[in-house]
Order: C-alpha cells, then structure tokens, then sequence
C-alpha cells in the first residue's frame, strides 16, 4: 500500500555497523572523517564571523541551486585543485554527495538499467538501486572496473548510467587508473549513457588521475563532491558539476526537499575563502595514508595478505576466506567492530571485510588488528 | 530520457516571486520569516556553545531520524506547546518540513489518487503532484477545507493521502475549525486514507484548535511542523510526528539524502532547552497578527473587500477581480512584489493574489497597498 521505496528501503549495513561501534572499544567500521583532525575552531569562528558580517541573511530559506558566493568559490577555489574547471552555471550546492545521489537518481531514473562496480558502496547506491529494474554489476580490481567486461555488457545491454567511485574507492580501497578513465568516456559516448562520479575523498586523496569529468567533452559525466571529508559531515554540504541542462533540472528538484542549511553554506564558503580547504589537502591526505599504511602492515604482520593496499581514502577490503559475519560477531565480543561487506556487493562478497582507518588512533588500529586475528582464530 | 520527477519539474512561483522581490523596494512576496524577530543573538550564542560543550560530535554524521537529544526535547517542551503528545520513536527530525513532505511522498506514493485543498501551497505540494497520476482540489472556504465535498468525493473515489494546511493557510490564511478537524479523522478511518496535517505556521499563531492529529486514534494522521518560523529558516530543522511504522521507515528513508545538518540538530536543541522556543510564541502571533490587522486594515481603506481577513501567519489570498499577473507586472513597475496565486490553484485563481506580510515592515504594508490599489488601476 506505499511505494515501492516504501517497501524496499531498509536499514544500511554501515548504519548497523556504526550502530555496534558506539558500543565497543576499537572502531574499525565508521566512515566518520578522523575527528581529531576536524577544524573545529575555525568552524567555531566562521560561524561567528559569518552572523557577524552578513545578520539575518544567512539563516533566510536557501534558494535553490546553492548560494550565488559559495558557487564562486566553489567555482575559483576549489575546482581548480580537483583537476576541474566549470560555468557557475554548471555547479549546483548539495547537502552533501549522498543528497546529491537521490537528486540525480530522482533525476535520471525510472525502473530503468545501470551498472556498478562490484562492490560498490551501499549507501550512495540506494538512491540508484530503489529507482532501478536491473542493475549490472561490473567486476573491480587494483586499478578499478574492469573497462572490457563493461563494454562486453555494452554490446548487448543498453544502460542509462553507470556509477563509479573512482578514487579511494568505498569499499574496495582502490583508484581508477587514467587509461580506464578515458576509455569510460569513450565508451559513455559510443553505448549513449551518463556516467556519475562520485569523487568524495579526492580533497583528501593527495595525488590521483585526473578526474574522469576531466575528460568529458559531450556533458555525460555528472561530478559528485563534498565537504564531508575536508572539512566536516555534520554541515551537510557537497556540489555537483553537470552540463548545464542537467544541473538546471538538478536545482529546481532542490525545491522538493530544500534541505540545505543557508548558514552552513556561508561557513563553508568563509572556510574556501580563509584558505582551510586547500591548505587541508595536503596534511590531511598524508595524515590518512600513515594510518593505513599501519593498517596494511599491522594486517601482513598478522597474516592476512588479501587485500588490495589502498593508496589513499579511510577503506580497505580484505578477503578473510570466512564468513565475515560470523568474524564480525566474534570480533564485537573482542570491543573490535569493521563492518561485514557483503551487502556491498551484488554478488559474493560474503568472506570480504571493510575496515576503515578514519576514526582509530594509530595505536587502536594496530590493537584492532590483533583482535581481528583473535576473532578470526575464533570462528 | 530521464524520469518522470526529472521531466515535470518546474520553477516554482514562489521562487519566481522571491527572485523578482530581491529587486524590488516592497517586498509583499516572501514567506520568509520576518528577519528582524530572529533570535540571531541566541543562535550565534548556540553554535559556540554546542561546539565547546561537544566538541567534534556536533560535525559527525547525522544519525538517520535524527539526533537523540532533540527528539527528547521535542517531545517533552515542544509537542505540549502544539497541544500533542508521542513517544520518541514515533518523531522524526527532518531539514524542514519541506523535506518532510518530499519523505512522505516518497514513502506513500507512486502514481496514486490524493487528494488536496483547492487553493493549496505548491511548493509543498509539488513533491505529492510529481507522484500522483490523480488530484482532486476540495474547495476551501473560511473555515478551512470544505468535509463535506470531500465526502462526496470519497464515495465516488479511492484516496490515498488528503494533504491539509490546518493554520494560517499558505496562500489563504484560514484556520480549519475544530468540527472539520474531527470530522476528517472519521472520514480518514471510514474511507480508509491518510491525513498529512502540514503546520509550520503553529508556533506562531497564537490561539488556534487542536491539531487533527490530537483526535486520531488510528495513526491516520501524520503531523509535520518545522523550526522555521519560530527560530529561523536556514537551518533547515523541522520534524514529523506519524506512527511508529510509519516514523521508522521515514528515518531509513532519510539514509537515501541524509540531508539534515548534524549541528544545526544541536542548535535547536539548545534553544529548545533555553525556553527560547516556548518563550517566543507569545510574542510572534502578536509581532504577526499586529501586521496582517494592518495589511487588512489598509486593503479595506483603499477599497479591496474580497478577501477572508486571516487569523494569523504570514498570508491573506486577495481576489483582484483582474487578472493577477497583469497586477503583478504592473505593481512590480511600482517597486512592488507579491505572487499572483493562480500556480496555487488546480482550478480557477486567476484572479487572485497572494500578499505577505512577513518581511516587510509596518510601513511597507501600508505604502504596498497603495502602490497595489496604483498598479491594480493601471492594469
């Protein structure tokens, strides 16, 4: 008697997962950017410098699209250090990268066709999965989806979108190489279909290929980003770059949910223009490859050698060749919680694991590993 | 080539109104709350509060259903303050309840038959229309929706939802009485539909009849109120009040945009606790109703009758007895904005106007009469 969405949605495995975290000592499962590394205090002040400055104004209903100043430096700040360039018109503000997933699924999708890569992440791809009649799932390896199955797919399905992460993939940890880019672009314009990048930890990545936008010349890329990582997910603030059709519809659906906080755009916007984004970049990408380089050499030292090793983001996929849900509940009577990852993927998955590296100390994760080894000897 | 949603999406008249308002010196459009009554004082103080008392936490992820301290407080001081009760589990924060609307109509339809109050406010309506292949407008008079037409109809039609502005209706500034109330929750149970019962306007209005969810014993109705009349808009905080099946699946929805601002949860729930809340009621019907006694005032002066004088909120529907756009064009020649209300209406409003007297001050109402009663002779 509701919608199909209304039937079909149900609780997230990350959701579930955090859920165990609050309760247990180790963190290995929650996405949540490192706290200690948030900056809180200039946050604090932007808040404050934001009242100051413009008054009432900034706590107005927000107009759809995005505030006409954060676009600008959106525009002249930002993009130029993700490899991108676009019209103010091309930009559109999202309360953050997930919100822009339900507009552009809103936006696309209507019991159609699309591929993934297999895994892909659950929460992202929800929006996509609830508006969608098939979905293809496209195999990953250490430089991302594999182009050629993609195309052997191609030849006799037609999609309407494919959806890649391309950087510091969630789960699987891995980057997109720059020859598979160019060949997705390629392949978006002969088979006529939409490609959404959803690209969250590039400001946090330090050095990757150019986006796959990048290459883009007939407007079938549409670009997610965030602030979610570089600066804080409780602002809720991420943007979009489409051609500029689609960005056009993508704000006017702005005006269903208008969900945007107003002030949360003029901090973010005070936060690019005081330089605390792009200055983030660079610490904050070499501040999370330290903690995974301790997380791959803690999982070697341990003996688990299954995994891809990351070379930037919060996750790391590792094959446990056991069932990871039953690890998983071993592990939470250790205090460890990682989050069990097969609802990631379409298909397998059941043995693989998703440990992120965002929220435990350096310290935590060396201990976590060990934990890990003690639940898996357990199960 | 794109989705439904995607194909019939349009400019709202209210944004059109509002864009077209920024450039003009009397701004009777808006429906943003007056900015000179906004608590900023306070709402600066909150945001270095909440940071210094919680640190990090306030910038985590929103959990979905929102943040387990406000819900409290929603339960214990605000929902007494609307003459209401829940328990936790059946309240739902949102960004607003225009994302309270987009959730339901997500969660409740799928090409089905609703039914709505003729005039109704479009933008809340929009998420609903976008989703329905039938919508049968019930007439309005000044004591809200019309029972007994909509009886008439259900004996003919199958609804699933009727869609109601119970106070201070937007555009036309009736209150349903408490007869009509009750009778809607008999007919809700005896022709089995659902009730969205939209109050953003409660807090500020003053002595009004009890919500029609007070009189549901069957969890037909689903309450949704916002934040952002009585603090502030840009947060974008509202909240839903529906039965716990019904609450529970709208917070996994929520994982779908997760769009609510983590902060922004924690600053409403600090000025809940501060009484700010509760403490501004009083003096914002007053602030308003001592505004629209004006508005009324000076349209009876310069010879317009045809309107229902409104008992609070921020609008009163006009019928120009002339085509109200032409008014329009004519008036914004005048340095005067309001929006001609025919985009409100299903059937017939071409004639009528929809002024608001939220943003501009004593003197504006005032001096935009006289220029409408100018622009209304030149047209």
């Amino acid at each position: 008697m509701v919608s199909r969405i209304g039937k079909e949605i149900e609780l997230s495995p990350v959701e579930l997962g955090s859920q165990t975290a609050k309760k247990v000592e180790i963190n290995l499962a929650s996405g949540t950017p490192d706290p200690r590394v948030m900056p809180l205090k200039e946050i604090k002040e932007a808040y404050e410098q934001v009242i100051d400055e413009y008054g009432s104004k900034v706590l107005f209903y927000p107009g759809a699209g995005g505030q006409e100043e954060l676009i600008k430096e959106i525009k002249n700040i930002v993009l130029p250090s993700l490899d991108l360039s676009a019209k103010e018109s091309e930009i559109v503000v999202t309360s953050g990268a997930q919100h822009a997933m339900e507009l552009l699924a809103k936006y696309f999708l209507e019991n159609d066709t699309i591929a993934v890569e297999n895994p892909t992440f659950v929460e992202t791809f929800t929006p996509l999965k609830l508006r969608s009649n098939v979905i293809v799932p496209i195999s990953l390896d250490s430089n991302g989806i594999n182009v050629d199955e993609l195309e052997m797919l191609l030849k006799i399905v037609k999609i309407k979108l494919l959806y890649v992460i391309p950087n510091c993939h969630n789960p699987a940890g891995v980057n997109l190489c720059e020859e598979r880019r160019k060949k997705l672009v390629e392949l978006a314009s002969k088979y006529d279909f939409y490609i959404l990048e959803d690209d969250p930890y590039k400001p946090i990545a330090g050095s990757t290929p150019k986006p796959i936008k990048y290459f883009d010349k007939e407007g079938r890329v549409i670009y997610i980003s965030s602030f979610s990582k570089i600066i804080a997910p409780g602002l809720r603030i991420g943007f979009v770059i489409a051609r500029e059709d689609i960005s056009q519809k993508l704000a006017l659906l702005e005006q269903m949910d208008f969900s945007t906080s107003t002030i949360n755009q003029y901090v973010v916007d005070r936060l690019i223009r005081k330089g605390i984004v792009t200055s983030r970049m660079k610490s904050l990408s070499e501040h999370y490859r330290k903690k995974m380089s301790i997380l791959a050499d803690s999982l070697q030292d341990e003996g688990f050698k299954d995994f891809n090793p990351p070379k930037c983001g919060f996750f790391l996929l590792l094959d446990l060749k056991k069932d990871s849900w039953k690890v998983f509940l071993e592990a939470v009577k250790l205090g460890l919680s990682f989050v069990p990852a097969k609802p990631f993927f379409l298909r397998g998955g059941e043995t693989m694991a998703r440990l992120s590296i965002s929220v435990a100390t350096e310290e935590q994760i060396v201990e976590g590993v060990k934990r890990l080894k003690k639940a898996w000897l357990n199960s």
